[in-house]
């Protein structure tokens, strides 16, 4: 299959279009590395050097015998957008294009516009550019699970059956998201659902849960297919954060209570639900939703299985709660549906012992370039927060 | 109070201004004039001509001794919202400043990622400068009873309580607007409501019907104090567009079936609701939700009744069914509650044959300047429609 890879640059993005390419599909990315010019702007910077786009496509090329077309451009710009779709006419697009950090999107006023403003337009264009080009396209759509918040009630998959005053409908699952960077995820979901049923287009929408995870089994073909791994505030989540803490010597900071339940999934997975969707597309005229997770933690317990497994490595772990910079409920209940990947063969690489070893292995190997002053939080989600804390930080 | 109307140059943001200050409140408006230029774009404007704002707000302090600031910014641009609040120190900000139209959003790709830019820009930027300069202000925001679409239970007044596998939780209701135009306002909702939970602020979103009328008690009095009435495809609404119709010998074009119910309010009521969610407002930290219309009608009944009053007045109106070009519920289930104003005091005037026939009379007055062509629909929201149909017609 024809597929295009929107953010291929990225985390995820770089590693999937290898996935997929490896499994004999053609592969094309696209992106204006904006996340680089990002981490520049903020000062931080993935803990893995890692090389430019063309380097690696050079490199699959290399190793594998294997092409990816490459489009640079600004997914806001919708010439751009149309002349991928032109040249390439693929069959499924895959949307990780976004500007990606809650925190950066709760920085200041601008960073909020822009993340939403760059998130919402570049999935606009995509589905104009869609709609305009090839109708029978299917957008396979990154979301989060963050767009739900954390209700009261079990989470289902995109839509729920309520019944009311003795009447019944099935109604979009009512989304509490808690930064402007979820938000953002929720407008695109609301648009794509429009675009959807006036315009006959299919598409997937995958929330999906907190992503953990160096390798897979394509960027260990070769050093310089690495994707980019984040352990600072603003790009680092949970999971790749603590084991840095806990090689380099600082405390694991476990945010508030520590009581936050997340749904967290192995970058190894995603790939693969990416493809379970890629492979089972939706019919035309049809928006669905899966959450994509495979196990759900608290911060507290992720912390002290990165603890525990260090200290059987020799790093002297400790936890620490910080204050917590975010505004969320720090105990709630937490039990979202996660059965539609699964239903289509998704099997799951649950988080072991194993995993967290070779992870706090691998950055051992770097120890010498973590950089402590770029993990704890300073953006704060309260007004009264410094909105620039950390870009002072940065720039000291 | 010192209230700023945002968008006081509007169809309903300057007859608010009037309102509010003929009441005794210190008023300001913004406004920067693109709905005028929106209209000269598309090749369209109001029956009546119109003064200029600095006009009208000149009439009225001839007329009635008060003064209205006017502060001319685009909300887009934050300096100039920081401007406003900081120089008028409003204690309430009644925000109307938005693209205005579903037909306009769905015109093409650049007026539909305009639409959405334009609308969530702006109201984050109200959002971030209410934080930043003055967090005890009260946000009324006009939101739309097409946020919630028509689902087939009861629309509650923006949260809903569900029950679900034995639990409860009261949530946001589920939204399924019909155009990007409520997708923004949608977007909104939801970005206020984040705003008022992590910062504290306190917001009234409005969730208004389809407003009718051409007077108000203020603008009657003086003829250069008019507000804009709309009757083409793209500004008009329904009830306005008929009386037209019915006057120029047009006959009143149903779209599809003609069963589509939606909640319709006079103007003087949306008046009467603004002043009332401000003289009540929330507490800090609340965001609530007003379904603000009076009366359900389904479209084919708003014909029938201009059609029968015109039919007294000596006009030969007929009603026709044209083809939808909206991707809507032709027959559905409509029963949202509309209680939360009321409560406070609302007392509603009811569409009345006394109403329409004064519009009918008015309209007659200047019957030579409708223009025919710009009335029938040419925006279609199903693909394969020509993008840029009303433009064509628009420059014929």
């Amino acid at each position: 299959m024809r597929i295009l890879v929107l953010g291929g640059d990225g985390y995820l993005g770089w590693p999937t279009a290898m996935y997929l390419s490896r499994r004999g599909h053609s592969l094309a990315v696209m992106d204006n590395f904006s996340k680089r010019a990002w981490e520049r702007e903020i000062g931080v910077e993935p803990l893995f050097g890692i090389r430019t786009l063309a380097d690696r496509i050079d490199c699959w090329r290399e190793v594998t015998g294997k092409e990816i077309e490459l489009f640079v451009g600004d997914l806001q710009d919708y010439a751009a957008v149309e002349a991928a779709l032109d040249l390439f006419h693929p069959e499924a697009i895959v949307h990780y294009g976004q500007q990606p950090s809650a925190p950066y999107s709760m920085m200041d006023r601008e960073r909020s516009v822009f993340t939403q403003v760059n998130n919402l337009v570049s999935t606009l264009n995509v589905l104009w550019a869609i709609r305009n080009l090839n109708p029978a396209c299917h957008l396979v759509k990154l979301g989060s699970m963050g767009e739900y918040g954390t209700p009261n009630i079990d989470i289902e998959e995109g839509f729920i059956e309520i019944e009311h005053r003795g009447r019944k409908d099935v109604l979009p699952f009512p989304c509490q998201p808690g930064s402007f960077y979820h938000l953002s995820k929720v407008h695109d979901s609301h648009n794509i659902r429009l675009a959807c049923k006036i315009w006959k287009l299919a598409a997937t929408d995958l929330n999906q849960g907190v992503v953990y995870g160096i390798e897979t089994d394509e960027t260990r073909l070769h050093a310089a297919l690495e994707t980019s791994f984040h352990y600072d505030e603003v790009f680092g989540t949970a999971l790749n954060r603590f084991c840095v803490q806990a090689v380099g010597d600082i405390p694991l900071t476990i945010y508030g209570k520590g009581e936050q339940k997340r749904g967290f999934l192995n970058i190894k997975d995603t790939l693969r639900c990416v493809e379970l969707a890629i492979l089972n597309p939706p019919r035309q005229g049809e928006y669905r939703v899966f959450n994509q997770f495979t196990e759900i933690f608290t911060v507290s317990e992720l912390a002290h299985l990165v603890a525990d497994q260090s200290l059987k490595l020799g790093f002297a772990a400790k936890t620490q709660h910080a204050e917590n910079p975010r505004v969320e409920a720090e105990e709630h209940y937490y039990n979202p549906t996660h059965t539609k990947l699964r239903d289509l063969g998704l099997k799951p690489h649950h988080l072991s012992d194993v995993l967290i070893k070779d992870m706090l292995r691998r950055i051992r190997e770097v120890k010498g370039q973590i950089r402590r002053e770029i993990i704890l939080p300073h953006v704060q989600w309260k007004s009264g927060g410094q909105e620039t804390a950390l870009l002072s930080v940065a720039q000291a």
